[in-house]
């Protein structure tokens, strides 16, 4: 692997998605090669499980949920990301496997142990150069969520606060577990979040882009 | 558990499908609560993976494979098979974890520790009363499926025959590790073999059926 990986994270409407674009910009406009993708998500079969997972309201089981995820991850991994980071691209993804930890494990009950050894086996052990974990509170981003989405793509956004605030503090508990991990103040303005991103990602990965 | 789970297993053209099914034919005429069901498959998040996994000729990372069927088992368990125990039904199930455990892990070289793992979790330990393994060599095996089957549901009829022999000794492998595998002879006529197979189990689990 040659390339450079690095993932967002974050709650409902802490503005991740557009920051990873923003991100994903910055680095097309100063020549580099990079690819921006998100989970579930990124290729045709990751896609059509992202529909059964994040779309309609049934209740799947907590197992059956992170194994959706799993899975999408998977093929994400061989067919999407592994090749652009083998070819030396900078991959941007929009939630990667520390979402399925805070969601599935820390606020679902999977057991973690066993999710992570999927993900080592997947992945042959190989994780983010750098996770931006864009941190708001859970009350002012599901207001930004609800405003900004339709009705049929709600399934996480409609769940209690209590568990939006479990997931803000799952983030913050993970943060602290690596080196890899950029705490990010979500509730400054959009161009201001992208400069703090930006100068933090120049001040710790310096030689990687450069 | 109150019910009766019993799988079928074998190569493909075993005649395993249509065994299931004079099996599930044989408790209906006489009397019990049974359900016939397939593995991947059997709800209609299910069927959805199946579609993804068996039809088709997309090359699937062996882990992602593994993944689209333990996904699919979680949500048969939690919405098919499980609820129809729980109620006391007998419950046959056209293919189930061994073949991931066969296919998968012992053929295609995924963790069975990791593996077993996630079926643990899913099914907290529950595992089928009776498994019927219908043997068969595969040159046989495969003749039969071929003339059956259309051009477009044969993803694991077309791998070569080496495969299919590596089949037929894992099925035959771990056979020997339970009680609960019944091996049965595929090459007789149909009748004979469900002669055997019925005969076998009123033997074995006489208690369970009257």
């Amino acid at each position: 692997m040659r390339g450079f990986f690095i993932t967002f994270e974050g709650g409902e409407g802490s503005g991740k998605s557009t920051q990873a674009r923003l991100l994903y910009e910055y680095f097309k406009n100063n020549g580099h090669h990079v690819i921006l993708t998100r989970e579930p998500g990124g290729t045709e079969i990751a896609e059509k499980l992202r529909d059964i997972v994040v779309r309609g309201n049934k209740q799947l089981n907590i197992y059956t949920e992170m194994l959706i995820f799993m899975t999408a991850r998977s093929d994400h991994w061989f067919n999407c990301i592994k090749p652009a980071l083998d070819a030396g691209s900078i991959v941007i993804c929009d939630r990667f496997h520390d979402s399925t930890i805070v969601y599935q494990c820390i606020c679902g009950g999977c057991d973690t142990y066993l999710v992570n050894g999927i993900y080592e086996k997947i992945t042959n052990g190989t994780h983010p150069d750098c996770t931006v974990i864009i941190d708001i509170d859970p009350v002012t981003g599901l207001k930004r969520s609800f405003a900004k989405k339709n009705n049929t793509d709600l399934r996480f956004e409609n769940k209690a606060l209590e568990f939006h605030k479990s997931v803000r503090n799952g983030y913050l508990s993970i943060s602290k577990s690596s080196d890899r991990y950029l705490v990010i103040d979500g509730t400054k303005s959009e161009v201001e979040v992208q400069t703090s991103i930006i100068q933090e990602l120049r001040f710790k990965y310096l030689n990687n882009f450069n």
